[in-house]
């Protein structure tokens, strides 16, 4: 082994099959829906994951065993791109947040009996999930370890109150998995359990649909109440009070997948600045040729190139199964605001066109905002990776 | 006279009668509207206006023959930031873009005649206007000499060919002021005029109305075409042929209307960011101790103060009448930008709220965006800046 | 009173006047002398403040009654300006640092007969003086209270022990204005006090001149040991234990006239950028045609004038004897910033040039860099303005 | 092959051994000799190139026939950025600029005969190089077809007439290459020739040694003048005419060893300010608890992390033998800004300290700044990128 960026053979080839697949496929089903999946209908999902199969580029991610194509997160960092460069791509490729990772957390954590009743529809395309534990305040945020909804022992069972929001894709889903505290008060860093909820159980209930900036996911965002939510115990996902444990499992890589994802569609963005700066005039010159909107080019090339390489490197670390939270955190931090950099840009160097819904930017414009807040607020991974900075520069000193 | 920023007696008087009714009358309007005034319903804007006019605030840039207050630009500073806090707050005293810049420019130009048929109706708030001069490309964009629109003679007036686009508040006005082109050719610095256009002459139409990332203006953006559209010599605004400085005059004021507005929008913004960061916590703390928070509070005082500062600088340049082009070029271009990082900080200290349609900001951070290209893109801004300091730079030593 | 940022006649004419003597008199004194003042000869200093005094420049900022010319900070920040313009320019009107500050602080606080001995001598220029708070860790430095030099009664005055460091101009001044602690600990908000000590005093000792990034102060930046040194108690500045007030009356003011400085040297640097741009080609064709050549010398023009309108509100609010407290951290934050920015591109417009001691921007990059860091650091300032901000906020909301 | 950050074995047990070479070895002489290699004596050179060897970490990128360890580029990223820890590091190993891309270009390009004339003793560290291809306006500068250097042909070889300037360690070289045109005029992209110059011939002066901002270079910068400078036919280094190829040959490569170095000094400085952090306190708590500190801290981390990650994958296409300009081009760009703005952040984070002596963080302040014009400013590699991405997305088109 040793320092490369060659991708493999089988890698590449999923990957130009899926951009193939994007562009005549998935791009012509974009156009036609406006991209607006919140609102688009079951029916479109299930006839792209079709086409997505009879490709070969469905689930890349998921194991061969529930019918995906295995791929590591370096494989699955390149074909996410492709797939992202439309904001349907990882829907169609069943690879869409948070579905893909349900997807990895169930794998690593559920039982066989509970991976057959969840995850081999979930892999599927048959069915939907979402991922419960955001609060609003003062409960579990930025800051997990808030975690205020309760799961108190019952005769034979758990019952789960509390209030979630910003649930992504909870609106249809057929299942949940819920966080809930188990033990300890809020602000402790243990006593989290993850339990495995049914849609239709009658204690958990979608109040309302959270009007967002963004509007590409799949059910959208959804605030939920848990009152005298019951369950058994073949619900617990793993062991009582891990929940935070399995929520890093399933952490690490979900921001790494939003990364590859995001920069898919940043890559789009640049795309359509790149075409409007070799088409239009202005001031008697190409844009193309203007300076300062080739500095807006170019930076976000570099933006782009250093953005995925950083990536690369903490998909690599984490398939090593390296302690890889400073890579991921870096990594996390810089694609999210790059891309957001870039798709700025994109509106810049397309005027008027790039605030109109004429080009897609307007959309991605919206999209990729909450990206620097999802997953760990841009604040506090810096947080984490200077406090992680300081230990290490300590333990260098103590060792001389 | 000298350095001074006091405000007057009189306008931080209708300021003071300004914020309170923006409080008291306008919030709770936006609220219930959802801020929405694109599909919002003439009912609604009268309704405001009347409430403005009792209030003593109603047209304060408009001149006291038309039923204004008669202000100049820099009371206007003051009046209209009040004025921006609330989305509504603008139109409700009838100091909206592009009516505002509408009547700035028939004061200036028009005829007595003209001024009684289009501007006194205008400024009672009994009409609304709009002004025709971007097109499609390659028209007339960031580079107005790109305009292709014809006006040709006709016997007994002029006959105008052509199409625009983001066309502010089109749907719905009363009357275009519309730039063609009297003689030259696309990219000629000159032979542009300024017509007159009833939204009842059959010449002109509205083929659609643009779908925008911002949502904010009365009658939205629309693409208007105008074909074999005749019109009587006396709806020529001004002289033949002078039309681009016209649009000069309509626009050096009417982007440091613009600047007021979103200043007062900027303020809003940070004002729920400290709101939040003084009720929130995060990790234990209040959010308004931390230090990345504290941040990203400061650089948006900082934001607010600077460009206030040097927006009363340029408005005080205008008022003056001395050539103040650099001025106002840097204060567009400074401000428009800073209210943009306020207002993303702000989404970004309120978290998944803030991006939610909880609170307002989402919906700013979408009308935010385009005033960094409407009114002259930063790029076309810069490169007027810069080339008007080398030109000082080789005048000053042509003069050693 | 209103918004005006008209020069007054008698400013506007000093102002001409200075920018006059700094072409004709300081700039070639300052390339004769490579603008190094540290190593400069206290003779060339007497010869240009001789030739400031005979051009009636001299001293803009000293009462009259000490040989100056009066003028208030709004005055000054005019004046200031462009005797920054040579980094010779201040010293050569006896308005550099921390001269100027000790001047305006012995006006406001000293007894007659202190006036009589240190300010007299010093407002002509017959002597230099330093102000000495600033200590090594874990002493005062960004944060005052942490002040840990002790000043103890003694039968007939004071004892004062400590270190101080990064003491400007220490190195040949007649007397040292010394913040001491006379009741209290390190980190108490109170307890300090002021003490004049003259240069002879055997108990204050310079032990050595502190090589710095910056060179342009006249004496450079020493460390200086306080063993046993015993001063009457006619020493005392003003009130004893209200030195950290005296310090403020001291800073604020301070602060802006480093701003003023600074904001001459940031215009020099651009200039020298706009002639370059104007006269060298790259590619064919003229810089100052190179997009991304005019978004660098646009992006100056920005800061110089947004800085220096902000500035001047400051500079006004203090005038009118308003606590300006938030205005001044705001304006020492912008333009201290905004100068590095300046400097730094107008090194990046002339290449090679721009690194090498062929021109003066080297040297202007290595003078501005401790001004974000001199006179309160900015994460301290933007602290205190993001608590400022939150206090009124909170008060705002109390209000309602 | 595949995607991979592993670092070979026999790469890090170099690397390792230089980390501690640097550690006991080059940091005492820094320090002793106050990182001044510019004024440095000839023997601190070759006791520290002595140790190197005994080390066993001597010309790592020099083939082993040249007495190197012949690594790749992936290679050198590891151990170059090892050695950049100091300011000395690079020349103790002898893989300091300008000699290590003038071996790299001798390796690749010189006959037999040549190098062993001037190879070996090079490699060896028993002599220095330099490279001379900048001018003075209007001659070669950010634009190299500027070139206006001439030589002509006699009748035993040719004759060399021009002047250079900023040739990085011409004084105390044994020799320059030196570009001159043979054909065509200044402008024309073709028609330089390398030509072997030794520092004896008496048609070659160093005029003088120009000031500037850095003075890390053995020798620094010197201008040179080139008058009736006579060569024979064997001094031609390659082909006629070849000159602008060959120095791509050199520059490419050269930046990234340049981008190496530099890392290694960023990383520097982030210790300094890490152990800063972790030591002292400001308001009553550690800074390293500090917010806005650790925000610094954080995007330090941050710049390193992912310009490390850009610079290996274009150090991999180059020893792929790939077309890698767009890859190097960024990095370049991408890694000289990203080390400027962790050198400034620490200068923050340690305040008065980071200006002065008595840490290095002033010196490297003073030394990474030019790197953003060395080797092509970021404007023209801007200029490139944006170029060459606009002619991808045409091909693209096209091919659709």
């Amino acid at each position: 082994m040793s320092i490369g960026f060659e991708i493999d053979e089988r890698v590449a080839d999923i990957a130009r099959r899926t951009t193939e697949f994007v562009r005549n496929t998935v791009l012509p089903a974009e156009e036609a829906s406006g991209g607006n999946v919140h609102a688009g209908p079951e029916p479109l999902r299930r006839r792209l994951q079709e086409a997505a199969r009879a490709a070969g580029v469905f689930a890349p991610h998921a194991g061969r065993a529930w019918g995906g194509l295995g791929l590591d997160l370096c494989g699955q960092a390149v074909v996410f791109e492709a797939a992202g460069y439309s904001l349907l791509g990882p829907l169609a490729l069943n690879c869409a947040a948070p579905d893909e990772g349900n997807m990895h957390l169930l794998e690593a954590v559920a039982t066989e009996k509970q991976k057959e009743r969840y995850l081999r529809p979930l892999a599927a395309g048959e069915t939907r999930s979402c991922f419960a534990m955001t609060e609003p305040a003062p409960g579990a945020g930025s800051d997990p370890r808030a975690l205020s909804t309760t799961a108190t022992r019952t005769g034979r069972g758990w019952r789960i109150d509390g209030r979630k929001w910003f649930i992504s894709g909870a609106d249809g889903a057929a299942f949940a998995i819920c966080m809930a505290r188990t033990s300890g008060t809020p602000g402790d860093p243990g006593g989290a359990t993850m339990f495995l909820v049914d849609a239709a159980n009658p204690g958990m209930k979608i109040t309302r649909n959270i009007d967002t900036l963004d509007q590409g996911l799949f059910g959208g965002h959804s605030e939920l109440v848990l009152d005298g939510c019951e369950v058994d115990d073949d619900a617990v996902l793993g062991e009582p009070d891990q929940g935070f444990a399995y929520a890093q499992v399933r952490l690490g890589p979900a921001r790494m997948t939003h990364c590859m994802r995001w920069l898919g569609a940043a890559r789009r963005a640049q795309d359509i600045a790149l075409e409007r700066a070799a088409d239009r005039s202005a001031f008697g010159r190409p844009l193309a040729e203007l300076g300062m909107v080739q500095q807006l080019l170019a930076d976000s090339e570099i933006d782009i190139e250093t953005g995925r390489a950083m990536l690369w490197r903490a998909c690599w670390e984490l398939d090593q199964g390296r302690p890889a939270a400073q890579h991921t955190s870096i990594a996390k931090t810089y694609v999210s605001e790059a891309v957001n950099r870039v798709v700025d840009r994109a509106v810049q160097v397309c005027g008027a066109l790039g605030i109109s819904g004429d080009a897609p930017l307007s959309r991605l414009y919206r999209e990729v905002r909450p990206f620097r807040i999802y997953d760990g607020p841009s604040e506090t991974h810096r947080w984490a990776i200077a406090k992680r900075a300081v230990r290490a520069a300590r333990e260098r000193r103590a060792a001389r």
